[in-house]
């Protein structure tokens, strides 16, 4: 089984921009990237972890893939080359913005008997998707991905995989509360380190910075 | 066992006041209430469900409560009165405004083995929470909640229910859309009446009205 993590470090989370300095959100989104790709590797569920990554990085016990295509046409490459290559075993697809994913999670994701399993992010996207025969499925991210992933997928077994941690991706400043309430990996510990703290006076909760 | 939902309508969902008019906010936090409490009624874990109402309402196969008092006021007056009235059976108190909730998340969280079960709500919040001895705790809710709520049972044997259904709280316009793509209930039946529908133009969803 294998498991695929596409990866943008090159002024990553843009709308970090307002509370995070440029290199201090590539550093959060490589925090984040080892924690996802951490609880594959903890899974023990995969024989190959791939990031496709639009420049070089280096993580433990992955495979860097390095890519110049945008998000779909890089995945839809990899799910070709997997059925031209004859792989038809099973490929998770995963995020790497969603910290808060952990080993139980990917371990539930893959036992599923479904054909497809979708975890759904917030507003419509797609934070992780399990295709059991690669040739059957193809990516298509951006706007209401759920919804157009369901269609894709039309005919086939679907599961729809609910889960507060796979669903919160981490794009805005506000998101980093869900960091720091819930994380407990690298990408907690990066924010804490650079003076990121909850900031909470009663009503909503929010982040502040020292 | 019992369970119990804190509902206010008048001038319920005040930030829904830029896209609902005061009457169709009170309409669809009822449509959510019943999605809510439809799910505890099949569920057919509950020999009792209590809402905690400020004002008259009726719903079916439901007790009204009608109660003056704030949020945490009325719960832990609640939970009070079943301790001295010696019912220390089981509770789950569950919010009105969770309307994704599945009849699977009911039966899986009461049929957890911990002292509490928490489910956390985005941005720190607390959208369902389980007590097996009512005697035990006591709720405080508003600002990061779901951290006071590990405080307050610290010692006692908690888990963490990780749902994006029951994460998924109806504050805000843009939450909207979690109803329109991942409901099944009156609520998203509601908005779909009153013309309420998905705006999906390539990046981010939205909701619009016709």
């Amino acid at each position: 089984m294998r498991a695929v993590i596409p990866f943008k470090k090159s002024n990553a989370k843009s709308r970090l921009g307002t509370l995070l300095y440029e290199k201090e959100r590539e550093d959060f989104a490589m925090a984040m990237l080892a924690d996802v790709a951490g609880m594959l590797v903890d899974s023990d569920c995969f024989d190959v972890i791939d990031i496709l990554s639009t420049s070089p990085i280096y993580l433990e016990n992955t495979n860097i893939v390095l890519t110049e295509m945008g998000l779909n046409e890089a995945l839809n490459e990899y799910l070709g080359k997997m059925s031209s290559h004859n792989l038809n075993e099973p490929v998770l697809i995963i995020m790497a913005d969603i910290p808060l994913v952990s080993k139980k999670n990917i371990k539930d994701i893959v036992s599923s008997q479904a054909d497809i399993v979708i975890a759904p992010g917030r507003m419509g996207g797609t934070n992780a998707v399990f295709i059991r025969n690669p040739l059957s499925f193809h990516v298509d991210y951006y706007g209401a991905s759920f919804l157009k992933h369901l269609e894709i997928a039309k005919g086939l077994c679907i599961e729809v995989f609910d889960s507060f941690n796979l669903s919160t991706d981490i794009d805005e400043v506000s998101d980093l509360a869900e960091v720091l309430i819930h994380g407990k990996g690298h990408s907690k510990s990066y924010l804490e380190k650079i003076g990121i703290s909850i900031l909470a006076n009663g009503g909503r909760v929010g982040v502040k910075r020292f």
